[in-house]
């Protein structure tokens, strides 16, 4: 093995990755199977260069990549692994921390805590806060929902019917009961139908999955506050739009929240995985999480982090987050943030303008969800004929029990002319069908 | 951002660090605050170049590592990070990939299941077993103990007393109880004082935290058969080294469990983070775990792996466990496992040999547990004088009430010099004390 050589032919295949990224089909165009059967059944007796495995690399498996990195990438919630962050990635793994105790890597410890300080500050949340990093929106959640219980007691978790899924599955994984709100007829959680019986958290969503609306903050603040129950924000997508002034009426009543979740990995240019948890209540998280067996008992008093979720280790993603906000600054983020909206705003207009297709809901980010005229089933049909042309990928929801298409802008890569294609194969299959 | 020049800039920081690792103090030699004190308050309102990312990673961040990377860090478990593994994180990264379902990315998918195979074929596992990857050895145990509570409704997880303390989290986050059986003279759970009552599962561990004790797996196999326990294995750290045949005894009966956890980030030379999680019953975990809302409801019926564990989202893993295997083959394997075995047999020798020093537990693999005669706080001294050279770095438990230290081998770069040293800094310290 020589670092350096197999090093280099690492590096550049992922500049040339990264070159022509948007060339390659965005939805992999494979059936289930197709990967595995083209693997050897065993791994190899030998040791085998590096260099093979680059090879296939190329031929088996970058046929299989749903390219995430494209810039017509419009399904779920489009996302950018930025080059500062992939770099950092690769000093991750060649110092290998280890976040058990902090001495064991104090650098970790106090970086997380540090890049979570600079990451408040960039979207506008209260000082003070405490801050780490979990792997998944999902992860961050369901600590949230440990936490609430253990502070509070109650059995049943409170949300719309238009949380996003980790929710349910956070209180599955309990045994806690889910209630879910009915929503307006713009998709937030209605207040007035609010039931906190036996309720250990509230969890309120500022940019839901299916259309990104926002819940209302301030309402739901108060009537958590009068009721003892834990306040837990899902912000894991729209929460990284904060960094610009001009959109913070969504985190309105977020200073409130006992817990927020914002995912960096979504769309603020942090490679998978980084999800940012902060909490007013510290102390909550500690009587719920911290253990410390006699092998892990160290005279300093410095905080574990370990103490704020479900994971003992942790590796250093602090550093990658620390590498984009650096090379990006508030600016250039600010810049991302807003070129998205107004991509998403551009592709809006001309859905509305459109006779023939329509809107289904308010676009308060860079998520449109809009749909043409017809069954549900016209619409399946065009979705799945839109993502074989491997031109674009988007997704899909359902409101008012309606199929609905979802195009989210969120990657680096993406200009007006990808936009512009994705209306074009649109209107192109859509008459074709 | 010249994604080739900064690049090569990160690809050289990462070659000589690994060069040098072995010179810099082996256990970060600063206070708490230390860190935190030397970075800005504040992120940037501009971005800037990469280059200054690396220039504070030397200056700021590279005195604040605990050195895991170092061919004298014998503490808790030591790891390695492979070059094939810190080079397959630079194309994770770069390409991105998102396992939600099966089509957001085919390749990481049906490569998740596949090295998982290939790894259960290397260690000796059954055939047939579902094998996935999660972020850590207590996110296993935590979905084993989820799937276990659904399958069986019972309330109670048992384990022995020197079960890792992820057990009594995974416990404590799902509201169960946890009962802790006695263990014999060698540290082995003792099955005569299991009691099953309402238990939903049995976590027995081959490997132990404190010294690599194995739990008499053969006997709480029959009697969670026979109670209709689920019978989950814990074997993190020692599951790698039955790549080795003449390790397989430690194994015995475990092709009798319904969930296993071995991390390839302890001892298989996979960067931070990998840890397999296999199951003979997936259908439990599925019942478990997937829930599938309409935004992410597809045609195709392919197996997704959220449907597995607590997350949704998943990166991907796969590929450096891939890139491991391949680059090293299992001859590879057994050459790196044999030669730790081997340099911690050596220095157990030493210890069995010097007056005024004693074992304190059996040592099965890499991991010696001694003692030299005086007090627990003599014991306590030592450890932290001979940590504060940063010459070695080792760590502690108690055992039968007594202060221990734990010397493990686990590093690649560790030889026998190494461990030699190790043992002339025990003996230096302690005759200065």
């Amino acid at each position: 093995m020589t670092f350096r050589e197999d090093g280099q032919a690492a590096l550049e295949w992922a500049a040339r990755y990264l070159e022509r990224v948007g060339d390659y089909p965005v939805l992999a165009q494979v059936a289930p199977g197709d990967v595995r059967s083209k693997l050897p059944p065993s791994p190899p007796e030998e040791g085998e260069p590096f260099a093979n495995v680059l090879r296939d690399l190329d031929e088996v498996l970058l046929p299989a990549m749903t390219h995430w990195q494209s810039p017509r990438f419009f399904a779920y919630f489009a996302n950018t692994a930025s080059e500062p962050g992939i770099l950092a990635e690769l000093l991750i793994a060649a110092t290998n921390q280890n976040g058990i105790l902090w001495r064991t890597s104090p650098v970790l410890t106090e970086l997380e805590l540090h890049v979570a300080d600079w990451a408040a500050q960039l979207l506008g949340l209260p000082r003070g806060w405490h801050g780490h990093i979990e792997d998944s929106a999902s992860t961050s959640t369901f600590s949230a929902v440990v936490a609430a219980r253990h502070a509070t007691g109650g059995r049943v978790v409170v949300c719309s019917e238009h949380a996003h899924s980790s929710v349910e599955k956070a209180a599955r994984m309990l045994g806690l009961e889910v209630r879910k709100v009915p929503v307006d007829g713009e998709f937030r959680l209605r207040p007035d139908a609010l039931d906190l019986t036996d309720a250990c958290c509230v969890v309120a969503t500022v940019g839901t999955t299916s259309t990104t609306s926002v819940d209302p903050v301030p309402a739901i603040a108060a009537a958590c506050r009068d009721a003892g129950v834990w306040f837990h924000v899902d912000a894991a997508y729209a929460g990284s739009a904060m960094v610009c002034p001009e959109l913070r009426w969504a985190f309105d009543g977020v200073d409130r929240a006992d817990s927020l979740v914002v995912n960096p990995h979504k769309w603020l240019l942090t490679p998978m995985d980084c999800s940012l948890l902060w909490t007013s209540r510290p102390v909550d998280f500690r009587a719920a999480f911290s253990l410390v067996p006699e092998y892990l008992r160290t005279a300093d008093a410095a905080d574990s982090l370990g103490a704020y979720g479900p994971a003992l280790g942790r590796r250093f993603r602090a550093l990658k987050l620390w590498a984009v906000l650096r090379c990006y600054g508030r600016t250039g983020l600010q810049a991302m943030i807003r070129e998205h909206v107004r991509l998403a705003e551009l592709f809006e207009g001309w859905v509305r303008d459109e006779p023939g297709w329509e809107l289904s809901a308010p676009r308060p980010f860079s998520v449109v969800c809009f749909r043409r005229e017809g069954t549900d089933e016209d619409s399946e049909r065009l979705l799945g004929a839109v993502n074989s042309t491997g031109e674009i990928f988007i997704s899909h929801t359902k409101l008012h029990d309606r199929y609905v298409l979802r195009l989210a802008v969120g990657n680096e890569r993406t200009t007006e002319a990808d936009v512009q294609r994705a209306w074009d194969v649109l209107r192109r299959e859509a008459a074709a069908l």
